[in-house]
């Protein structure tokens, strides 16, 4: 009996844009869908065979694990996971874990009882041994903007390094001389990562001292304090990369108050690419491609509860410098 | 045999508060603690039944369906939701409708096909004849922000009529005589409620004239647009009530390119009450009380599920003015 796959195949289509077609919902090119129709009139392929074709999808939900929806990243997150899942005909679970590894047990234990084909993590307290748990009972695990080293998970990244490199050699390039950084929380991997890319370009500069590191916590709050402090230590400074955009705006704020001027007198630069129109000035960032992460996080997903081979356990996303008003030259 | 309601009507606490204490999960007071303990003792109660005896549980689990995840109204939404379905240990579902009813209508399908015990719908582009076919598959739902008259639907909402005179006085109160509106998209309830606060009060004053109300989507964008209409057509505005809080900052913004202070020279009030931290001047608002109206959608719906009597079909939230720095006269 042919199935969804053997479709995919024929048509040089994905399962995804064949089951689109099935359902008629969603864009299939007409290129694409007269491919379709003819190789389901060959195969004489029967799409009511849909839900048993799509091998090993047992409850056809997904779940995933955020520490807080409140969090402006994770919304991006979660759209682009939900589309990814909706294209696939899985639907999503959503659980906020607090990154308290109780609640992260709990759901683990609750996801499990309730048999969800498999899981993406994005949450920053999740332990191997949760990890292997979740293998014998043979439900597949995705990391999202996490690694656990030595660990057969598939983790998908950006480039966090790269990117904080980026954002300081973008602030040396606009004509800083004295460049601070305010770091995230420095038990995450892609937090720590981003640091250590502004160390290896601020440490070539004559003005660089440890002190120019304020540590932080991802929060707007989080990020004004900081920045008082930097001010309070350097107010010579005229550039700050922050590690997300929350305490980039956070910094903002709290340069506008001790009226420094931005982009004038300080240039700022955050992380994430997260929407934050609303600011005046916009702000600069280094863009992960949050959108593709949440799609490939799916689309490998549902590979391996399908049984399909994966070529990588660890993928690394490339981030994208957005210039902005914030490290604008043109108004000093 | 005894259930957890039983429990729960002994020991003077929520089925929610039994289950959290069952569970070792959130929080339970000393003193509820020690009820529950006494009363399972008496009962002898078998917290093992769990399961069996939240009465109707088919899946434990619930959908939530909103127009776009990426509007911050709505991970407040989602939050609020998901806490208050975790005390119950159901699991929560997502679903971004886009406001498109092809997407609602296959979500309904899907969820009806997949046995969610109830659905939240916090979407406007929902028909009537989409929630009879729920109530005959007798799945229970709950409106939320949203009311279709004539049915016996459960919908909740905020006072959204007092909400829009409460911002409108507020901003007389503090000094304006000229006051514009920018309302979001008049088919839906709540956003036109809330215009008619606004006209009700601003009728009254005679600057007023139509003109001064200008039309726009419940976006930033879209509130920075329309703010540019009315500094056009109304140079000497000196007060804004923005339907929501994005319309508001995309206002703020505006205002400040075309080189006029907020507050000092115009004052601008919001409406939802979201996290907007990250804005300076921090916006004046109508907060709504999201994560209660959230939690009670929940608590009426497993209600609902479980065939308990409810108290109301429709039942309306108060707001609460929050004066900010975008309303302040101090700094006049």
């Amino acid at each position: 009996m042919p199935t969804i796959k053997d479709v995919s195949k024929l048509a040089g289509v994905s399962v995804a844009t064949v089951s689109r077609y099935l359902n008629k919902n969603g864009y299939v090119s007409q290129q694409a869908a007269d491919a379709i129709a003819e190789v389901i009139d060959k195969l004489n392929y029967k799409p009511n065979n849909i839900a048993r074709s799509l091998a090993g999808m047992k409850t056809a939900t997904i779940a995933l694990m955020v520490p807080d929806i409140l969090n402006p990243f994770f919304p991006e997150v979660a759209r682009a996971t939900e589309d990814a899942a909706n294209a696939y005909d899985y639907t999503l679970i959503l659980c906020n874990t607090d990154n308290n590894p109780e609640k992260e047990q709990k759901y683990i234990e609750t996801l499990i009882h309730k048999q969800v084909d498999g899981i993406i993590i994005s949450s920053y307290t999740i332990k191997p041994e949760q990890l292997e748990h979740l293998q014998k009972r043979k439900i597949p695990v995705i990391l999202m903007d996490n690694h656990l080293s030595g660990s057969s998970i598939v983790s998908l990244m950006s480039n966090n390094f790269n990117g904080g490199k980026l954002a300081t050699e973008h602030l040396q390039n606009q004509g800083c001389r004295k460049i601070a950084h305010i770091c995230g929380p420095i038990h995450i991997t892609s937090s720590r990562e981003r640091t250590n890319g502004y160390e290896v370009i601020a440490k070539q500069l004559d003005s660089f001292t440890p002190s120019l590191i304020a540590y932080s916590d991802f929060t707007v709050k989080g990020g004004y304090r900081a920045m008082q402090e930097l001010i309070q230590k350097h107010p010579d400074l005229d550039g700050v990369f922050a590690s997300n955009d929350l305490m980039a705006a956070g910094a903002i704020k709290a340069l506008q108050e001790a009226n420094l001027s931005v982009p004038t007198d300080v240039k700022v630069i955050g992380f994430d690419g997260i929407q934050m129109e609303m600011m005046s000035p916009e702000i600069s960032t280094v863009a992960q491609p949050i959108y593709e992460i949440g799609k490939t996080a799916v689309d490998t997903l549902v590979k391996l509860i399908n049984g399909d081979p994966i070529e990588t356990y660890t993928q690394t996303f490339e981030v994208e410098l957005q210039v902005k008003q914030s490290t604008s030259i043109q108004s000093k």
